[in-house]
C-alpha cells in the first residue's frame, strides 16, 4: 500500500466535505435530520473517523451542520432558495461570458505617441543592480505598512535636492507626496479641490485624460486657449472664479511653448486674487535640447501652486511613481486622502528609485536619453524638411519627447489615423488634444522618444503618401 | 590652465544667467531697456561669447528678454509685481515652518496590531530571487504603460487558480482587477456605487479604516451587529435599501466569526431582491488552523459580489497588491475609474508576484507561516489561560493572525491603551472599532502575527498588570 501522503489526505477529506455539501443542499438530508455518525461513515467512506470528524467540524464551523452535546450533528435550515445556490456551484461560471479569454495584444509598428520613452533604452541593467543592493539594505521595518502616507523619506529628500539643482524649488521632504504616478496626483488634487458645479480652468489642448480626470468630478471645464508663450492669462475667467487652473509651464503639452515669465507673474497675481490653486504639471523639461531646463513656476510661489514631477518618461512608466510638492494648507487634507485611496506607495520600489538617485545613476541615464532624443529629434526634423520642404513648420521641439508638425493644408484627423493604422503606423493630430475643435487641423503631434531613426523615416514616408491623399 | 570639465562650464552659464535675470527683477535693467552686446558681455564676465548667446536665448525663450532681428535683445515687461516675486526667489522657503523636518521614527516595542503578519519571517530571500529571475525575462514592454488598467495577465489568471482551488471561486482572469491594496479597492468601489446621502450597510465592529472610506463619500453608514455567526442578516435595513453591504464572511473583522451557510444564502437574496452590491473582503482566511480554508461567499453569486483579496497578510503589506473579482455589471465602469486614478497598478512587482506564484513560493510561504502562526496562536491562548485563568474568554482564534481576548470585567479602553504605550506595548480594545459603543468593553482584540513568542508572554503580563490597576 503507498504511504498516505497529506495531499490525498487532504482529497479525502475535500471529496467527502463535498458530498455532504451537495447531499444537505440538494435535501438528501433535509433540514433538522440527524446525520448517520462519524463512526458509520467512516466505515461507509473507507477512512479514519477522525478524517469524518474533520469534516463535520468543517461543515458546523460553516454552518451547514449544528452540532447538538451527546446526540449527534443534525442538518441546518437554509431556507426556501438553497437548491438555486448549490447549480451556481457547479456551473462554470458564465458571467465571463463575452469578455477576453486572453491577454490583449500589444501594438507592434511605428508609434509616433507622444511623451513616450524610449523603451529599449531603459537602463534595465543598472535598475536591476540597484534594485538587488537596495533589497539587500532594507530591515524588515521596510516590508510592512507605512506609518507615512506620504512615502519613502530618503526618496522624498533626493526629489529636493533634485528639483533645487534643476528646477530652482526650494522645499523640505515633508512638503512632498510620493503619488503613483502624475496621474494620481492630479486625480487626489481633483477629489480634493473640486465638487459638481465648482469650475476648473485647462489649458486647451492639453494630454486628453487629464481632462477626464477633471470632468469625472463633475466640475465644469473652462477651456483656456494656448499660444506661443503658452497658457492665455488673459482668457482666464473673470467672471467665475475656478477651484484651479491646470498648466504646463515649462513645456505646454502637447503644443511645447514655454509659460513666459510675464505671464508666469500674472498667472500668480490671478491666483493670489482670486483664491484658486495652480496644479503645475511638469512632465519632461529635463529634456531640454537648448540651454538649461526651463525653471518651475513654484520657485516664484510656495502657497498656491502644486507643482507635479514623474518618472514615467525619464525613467519608465511601468513604474508608476510621480510626487508632487505641496503648499502648507493642502498637506494635511492629501495626506488623509492618500491614507483612504491606497495607504501608501510600494515600498520596495521607493527605495530602490532613492538609491538610483543617490548613486547618479539617474541622472547619467537622463543625460544619456537626452542625447538619443536629442539625435531623434534631429532625425524627425530633418526627415519631415527633406519630404514636405517649406510646406511643414516645426514648433515646440526645444523640449521633451516630441513636437509639433504643422502642415501647410488642413486633414481630416480620423481618416488620416484610419489610414495609417492600416500600416502599423500610428500618429496624433493635435485636435485630438482640444476642446474647443476645428484651431489646430493642419498640425500633428509627434513623439519621438519610442521611435528609432529607421522607423522615424519609414513613418514620415508613409505619413506623407496618406496626406497627399487627403 | 585647469581643462574646462562641461560642470563648470554649466555653472558659469547659471551664475550668468542667475546674475542677469536678478538684475532684470530689481530694475537694475529696466522694461523696454536694451542688454549690453553679447560681445560686451563675455569680455565684462571673462567668458566666451558662445556661453553669453546662450544665457540670452535661455532669457529669451523663458520671456525675460525679447530678441529684435538684428537690433539686440530688450527687457520685457514684467508688471508691477515682479520685485516680490524676486524676494521669494532668494529666500529659503518659509512655507515648511512646523513641518517634521525628519522621517518618523518607527515604533519599537511589542505591537499586538491585528492582521498584522510576521515582518522578519518575510521570504526575502525567494522574493529576491525571484524579482531578478522576472527582471531577466522581462521585455522593454513591460517598462511602458500597461494598455491593460486590469493589471498583469499572468498574476490574474493565477490569483483565479489559487481561488478555485482554494475559496470554490470560479472566475476568469478579465473579470480580476489588480488593486493597490484591498484598499484600493474599497476605495474604488465607494466611488463607483455611492453618492451623498447613499446608505452603505457595514458590519459593526468593523476595521475602522473600512468605514473611513465609506464616510468618505458622503453615504450614511447603516452598523448592523455582528454574533458568533457573523454578520446578522436579520438587522439589515428594510425600510431604506443600502447601496451596497460590507461584510467579512470567512473571518469577521475584528470578531472573528464565520458567516454561516444560511445566512450566507439570506444575505444573497437581500441582495438580490433590493438590487444592492455584497462587498466581500477576505483578508486572511488562508491562515485557518482547523479544517480547510473557509469557501467565499462569492462561490455562491457572481453578479451581486464583489470578492477582494489581498497580499498585504499573505506576503507583506509594502507590496501594495490587491485584487478584486468583478460581475460583469461593474467590470468597465472599475476599468475606467482605474485609469482616471492611477492608470495600472506598477508593473514589475506584478511579474515578481505571479512568477512567485507559479513557481508555488507563495503556497510554501503560506504553509510555513501557517505553523509559525498557530504555534504563537498557542502560545497567546495558553498565556492568556495561565494567567487570567477563567477571567478570560477566547473567540475567533480558528483563522487569520488575531483572536478576540473577553475579559470578566469592562475596563477604560483609553486609559489601557495609555497605561501600555508608556511600557511601549500596544493593544487594540475591541471598542475602538465599533460605531454602537458600549457593547464589547471588556475585549481586547490581539494580533499575534507580527509577535514573537516571548514577547507575547511579557506581553500579556504586562497587560494583566495594567487591568488590575483599572
Amino acid at each position: 500500500m503507498p504511504p498516505r501522503t497529506p495531499a490525498t489526505v487532504e482529497t479525502k477529506t475535500k471529496q467527502i466535505y463535498s458530498l455532504l455539501r451537495e447531499q444537505i443542499f440538494q435535501g438528501v438530508y433535509a433540514a433538522g435530520v440527524k446525520l448517520p455518525s462519524t463512526r458509520d461513515l467512516a466505515n461507509e467512506f473507507g477512512v479514519s473517523r477522525a478524517l469524518i470528524v474533520d469534516v463535520f467540524e468543517q461543515l458546523i464551523a460553516e454552518g451547514y451542520l449544528e452540532g447538538r452535546q451527546g446526540s449527534g450533528s443534525y442538518v441546518v435550515d437554509l431556507g426556501g432558495t438553497k437548491r438555486q445556490f448549490y447549480s451556481q456551484l457547479q456551473d462554470i461560471d458564465s458571467s465571463g461570458e463575452g469578455t477576453v479569454a486572453e491577454p490583449p495584444a500589444r501594438f507592434q509598428g511605428i508609434d509616433f505617441r507622444p511623451s513616450f520613452p524610449a523603451l529599449e533604452h531603459i537602463p534595465f541593467k543598472k535598475w536591476k543592480e540597484t534594485a538587488i543592493a537596495a533589497y539587500t539594505n532594507t530591515h524588515s521595518g521596510d516590508f510592512g505598512y507605512d506609518d507615512d502616507p506620504a512615502g519613502n523619506w530618503q526618496l522624498r529628500t533626493n526629489i529636493c535636492q533634485v528639483l533645487l539643482h534643476t528646477k530652482g524649488i526650494r522645499c523640505l521632504p515633508s512638503q512632498v507626496i510620493i503619488t503613483a504616478g502624475a496621474t494620481q496626483a492630479i486625480a487626489m488634487l481633483s477629489r480634493l479641490l473640486l465638487k459638481p458645479g465648482d469650475a476648473v480652468a485647462i489649458e486647451d489642448p492639453n494630454a486628453t485624460f487629464i481632462q477626464h480626470i477633471f470632468e469625472s468630478t463633475g466640475a465644469d471645464i473652462i477651456p483656456v486657449p494656448v499660444d506661443e508663450h503658452g497658457l492665455r492669462v488673459d482668457d482666464l475667467p473673470t467672471h467665475r472664479s475656478p477651484k484651479c487652473v491646470f498648466v504646463t509651464p515649462s513645456h505646454q503639452f502637447p503644443l511645447g511653448s514655454i509659460l513666459s515669465i510675464g505671464r508666469r507673474i500674472q498667472l500668480i497675481d490671478y491666483a493670489r486674487q482670486t483664491g484658486c490653486y495652480i496644479i503645475e504639471d511638469d512632465y519632461d523639461s529635463e529634456f531640454r535640447y537648448a540651454g538649461m531646463p526651463v525653471h518651475a513656476l513654484r520657485e516664484l510661489d510656495s502657497e498656491r501652486i502644486v507643482y507635479i514631477g514623474t518618472f514615467s518618461k525619464n525613467l519608465f512608466p511601468a513604474l508608476r511613481i510621480g510626487y508632487m510638492v505641496v503648499p502648507h494648507e493642502l498637506l494635511d487634507p492629501l495626506l488623509r486622502l492618500k491614507k483612504l485611496i491606497d495607504m501608501h506607495c510600494p515600498i520596495l520600489p521607493q527605495i530602490t528609485l532613492a538609491r538610483f538617485i543617490t548613486e547618479r545613476h539617474l541622472e547619467h541615464h537622463i543625460a544619456r536619453m537626452k542625447r538619443i532624443y536629442s539625435k531623434r529629434r534631429k532625425c524627425l526634423i530633418a526627415g519631415l524638411s527633406n519630404i514636405f520642404g517649406n510646406r511643414v513648420k516645426i514648433s515646440g521641439d526645444a523640449a521633451g519627447l516630441h513636437l509639433v508638425a504643422e502642415m501647410a493644408e488642413s486633414f481630416c484627423g480620423s481618416q488620416v489615423v484610419a489610414q495609417l493604422e492600416e500600416l502599423h503606423i500610428k500618429v496624433y493630430p493635435a485636435e485630438r488634444y482640444t476642446i474647443v475643435k476645428g484651431r489646430y487641423e493642419n498640425q500633428l503631434i509627434m513623439g519621438f522618444g519610442n521611435v528609432g531613426e529607421i522607423n522615424i523615416l519609414e513613418g514620415i514616408k508613409a505619413i506623407a503618401s496618406v496626406l497627399r491623399q487627403c
